[in-house]
């Protein structure tokens, strides 16, 4: 392992590879890669970025990578997909995606899909997010389909969030943002071309405004220029306000008003001893999933499964409540 | 609570009203009261129903629940909402529906919103169901927005699953549909007088074909005939094989087809025994989820906060590695 972790961190592409195998399929194998690898870590910055299906979101990350490469940065690409729990979907955009941008040594693109169990999926990208960074990648773009808490509880692992909206998608849509806008640091209107484009602006906009009511939202459209918002008054030096960026991804338009933005926040964050706290609330949050997950399989290594399983059929028979069977066996009766 | 629990078991509806809120707020008085109604559950029937933003969800619930309202059952709905981890989502969609069914006793509908921590959503649910069934309701419907891995935990405590689509969503959605399908009880084709439809429900049925390669999809159209795919063989007997139902639940078309396809579902795992073998799955998570609950919980009660602090800290300096922590905290060190 110690092995693996030095190629790795020499730069060898197989080792990333074999050690991102390794973390996505929780493998025991991966606890001493991964300590080894941590005090290599800190360094890259991880940009989060989310939307419902339908907005683009795939294209848009390809080109958000494109434009960093061309200022010369190496781009590590997460793809989760967890609306496939079983198979599938992941490998689908990871071969539309492969076309596009293989063969560029500065790039590497790994796709994950959950196994099945709550929560190995945000573990799995959080650790992969780490191969990335030790393996000295400048930038990790994690990219999940859908807008659940499932993939919010994954970009919780980013500095900086970018939520894609795009315009038609339909009411329900907009009940969703509601709650994704929240964690957005960045916000894309992409297909910025389509009709009803000014209607989400504006939807944006309103939303930005009741959830920040002590400032105006800034907002850029795909040709660079600042828009200030109707009565714009200059945001709170301390206080970061998600501007709206317009592009149109599937021409490359806007990629670079993004990437300004994202770098904006970088800076903001930085300025204002923002991140050591974004870090430190990362790394408590992993800290309480490690010990959840420990406690667990220390325990089911002292109990017998027939005690599980009897405890299940009394259970089920309505003898005992699910809680008061919990106080049993930690009580140890 | 035992006041509580009475009332609830009476049919009071202001205590169906408190019990529920309890459950969703995680409050430490709901485990007596959980307990307390453990006994008295068991009798209803849980039908989860998910999908992708846009399929029209929303509408075709409200018509499932006034189609078994019809046949005299009432019936419990659960909206919930993982995509809004902090306000909002939720109570839009229940002011939507309150309009159409409220005034009715035998329909109570309560949304339910994450509060920000992994996994509590569907904590709640759970529990929530076990509400809905304590105070008798015949049938709890649990509608999930969006089609994310929380989703599929969440429908997971469901006896039938739902899984919703709708034509012309677009291609990431098609991406969707290979991890939810296999999910499925009961696959619905909603706004099926839209165009696309028929492309819609050609790619599901080759989707069934992969997931069940051998025998057929039986599909229903919201007329109710039964359509055999071609070449159709009869399936296996003791293989359920989601069916696949048109509807347009904007003008009520195809909800008693898909009523019939539940119950059909039903009475197929009720003649198969399967339904015992369900709950016991169902019954065993829970009782792992309680128990790593517990557990957390009670390490924490011994664990000064600022040990947990220095830790994160020496973690952050990169001086020890997040599970190198793990074991100093588990080993008291």
């Amino acid at each position: 392992m110690i092995d693996l972790a030095q190629a790795l961190l020499d730069g060898n592409r197989r080792a990333l590879a074999r050690a991102l195998t390794l973390v996505e399929n929780e493998s025991e194998k991966s606890e001493p890669l991964l300590a080894a690898l941590f005090p290599h870590t800190g360094r890259a910055w991880v940009i989060g970025i989310t939307g419902a299906p339908g907005t683009g979101k795939s294209t848009l990350v390809n080109e958000v990578a494109k434009a960093y490469r061309k200022l010369g940065k190496s781009v590590g690409i997460i793809a989760v997909d967890p609306t496939s729990p079983f198979s599938g979907g992941a490998i689908l955009g990871d071969r539309i995606r492969m076309r596009d941008l293989s063969g560029d040594p500065g790039i590497f693109i790994r796709s994950m899909a959950t196994r099945g169990n709550l929560g190995g999926l945000a573990r799995a990208t959080r650790d992969a997010i780490r191969v990335f960074d030790a393996a000295k990648f400048d930038l990790v773009l994690v990219e999940t389909v859908g807008a659940g808490q499932n993939e919010v509880d994954i970009v919780r692992a980013a500095h900086t969030t970018i939520v894609v909206e795009a315009p038609g998608l339909g009411d329900e849509v907009q009940a969703i943002k509601a709650g994704i806008l929240e964690i957005a640091d960045v916000l894309v209107v992409n297909k910025a071309d389509r009709q009803g484009a000014a209607h989400t602006i504006h939807a944006l906009k309103a939303m930005l405004e009741m959830g920040h009511p002590s400032s105006r939202a800034g907002m850029l459209n795909h040709h660079g220029r600042v828009m200030q918002i109707e009565n714009g008054t200059p945001a709170d030096a301390a206080l970061w306000i998600p501007p709206i960026v317009q592009t149109i991804a599937a021409e490359g338009k806007g990629t670079d008003v993004l990437i300004a933005a994202v770098e904006s926040h970088r800076q903001h964050l930085e300025a204002h001893h923002e991140l050591a706290q974004i870090e430190r609330q990362h790394l408590r949050t992993e800290l309480y999933d490690r010990l959840r997950d420990s406690l667990m399989a220390r325990l089911l290594q002292t109990l017998p499964p027939e005690r599980i399983a009897g405890l299940v059929e009394r259970i089920q028979a309505r003898e005992i409540d699910p809680q008061s069977a919990v106080q049993a066996l930690l009580s140890g009766n």
